[in-house]
């Protein structure tokens, strides 16, 4: 079977800087993950904060990547990995179709968003967004909903309520609420969020709520299912400054790797795991080679 | 006195994408550092790895950060910062012309090359300098010489000769010289800096020259040096995940805090620190309140 130098899983803008600086160390690579990139990054709204990239749409942020990719013959393959093994001297990764193998993997798979809520993905980019502090500017004067499912969300309530006319603050966890008195504390669960070209309402159970926006700001799934044997902390994969995990050639970088949910600091973290993911192997090669 | 949210200090990457997220974050910033940006990525040739900007020149890379700066009106502070001291609440930072106060500093100088010269830790205070403008007054006719790293160090020379008796000038760069006659340019390679208890020689490997002071102008000043306390390992800030140091409210990003010296790792880090920097204010807002 063909053996690849570095299996990057994940084609958000993690995934696609390791790709990119792996490909300039001259590594064998195999790019694999949905071809329309992250779908997240495609629906998110304008993003300010790319160094580079001023007030850029999530749609050409998508478009921006994908020319840096065919400029540099970086084909991806579209495959969903159901699993990663680590094996004595290679990593074998398990799609539905088929087997790869690579000498060393890189973990860019984002973070898990648990089951979405009746109208979430229909309106995600239409109101719907997972990101307070990246579309926060877009709500000034608005009337927002933000679902938060941990304390450290109120801080995001918090700094949304900066902006927006109204916040209501809908907790998804049994802990005390600590927001600020102009937040709407709201301890009802979400049922649907509803409207045709863009959020209107937001139902619970008991009310109907006329916002503008509707944020939802999980935790979400543990990587530890993806590769058995993986340390991971709160859901998210343990690495080191240069984004070695706890096992040895298996890399991780971006929103796996832990907050802030950032595309710079994504792409940033991408860079770090290709050149440690290329310096892993020519130490495995030198080694080899002594042996 | 006005006091800043967050002073950047240093306008390579890392601090510019600090700025753009800190500007976001509604905080009110203090980008202080060169205006032409980093000199480093003017003059890097092609930039191939920075997700986005695909083969982008060093000149190009620093016009489109320009123009993103402009896009959000950031404007920088043309200063070279020389000490940052940690006051009970706030951030003292030393420039050649005037204090600022800010509740909290990220550091983004990038990378100090080279190690120090032999004598000039030992004699630093006692006739060793990184500042012409701030010391100059001591050496009214008295002879100094100066260590400029880059031209823009003539000046502070010119400075110096309208004050001092005598100034040697000791060009570290290749570049064309153009200063007074009444300055004297020596192309030697400085070796030591003599003195018991205050600066007695300059030697370099042809030569010594008797003088009162010498003053060294690097692109940027080390770490320690910069903020006193600051926990450092090889010329690098120890940082967390999140981008804080050893000193509470000092946070740090970029080739400082260590390697690989990549541009898109150094943004993806200053949006970290940035978020970190509100977080830390946010906490530090509610502490006060709740007091």
């Amino acid at each position: 079977m063909e053996r690849y130098d570095i299996a990057i899983i994940g084609t958000g803008p993690a995934g696609l800087s390791a790709a990119i600086t792996a490909k300039i160390r001259n590594k064998k690579i195999l790019l694999i993950g949905n071809r329309d990139l992250s779908t997240k990054v495609q629906k998110a709204h304008t993003i300010q904060n790319y160094l580079g990239l001023p007030s850029v749409s999530g749609d050409d942020m998508g478009k921006i990547f994908q020319n840096h990719l065919d400029s540099m013959n970086i084909a991806i393959t579209e495959e969903k990995v159901n699993a990663v093994y680590a094996m004595d001297d290679y990593f074998a990764l398990q799609s539905a179709n088929q087997m790869y193998e690579a000498s060393s993997v890189i973990l860019a798979t984002g973070v898990v968003l648990g089951k979405p809520y009746p109208g979430e993905s229909e309106l995600l980019g239409k109101g719907v967004s997972y990101c307070a502090t990246c579309d926060a500017p877009l709500y000034k004067n608005k009337t927002v909903a933000i679902i938060g499912f941990s304390q450290k969300e109120e801080a995001e309530a918090e700094f949304m309520a900066e902006v927006a006319r109204k916040v209501y603050y809908i907790p998804m966890y049994k802990e005390e609420i600590s927001v600020s008195d102009e937040i709407e504390v709201i301890r009802e669960l979400p049922a649907e969020i509803c409207g045709t070209d863009k959020v209107e309402t937001l139902q619970t159970r008991e009310h109907v709520y006329e916002v503008d926006g509707v944020f939802i700001l999980r935790e979400s799934v543990s990587p530890s299912q993806l590769v058995p044997g993986l340390q991971t902390e709160d859901n998210h994969v343990m690495v080191s400054q240069q984004m070695a995990t706890s096992i040895p050639g298996c890399f991780a970088c971006g929103d796996l790797v832990g907050k802030p949910y950032q595309y710079i600091k994504s792409a940033g973290e991408g860079n770090i795991a290709a050149l440690s993911a290329a310096s892993y192997l020519d130490q495995k090669r030198r080694a080899q080679k002594s042996a």
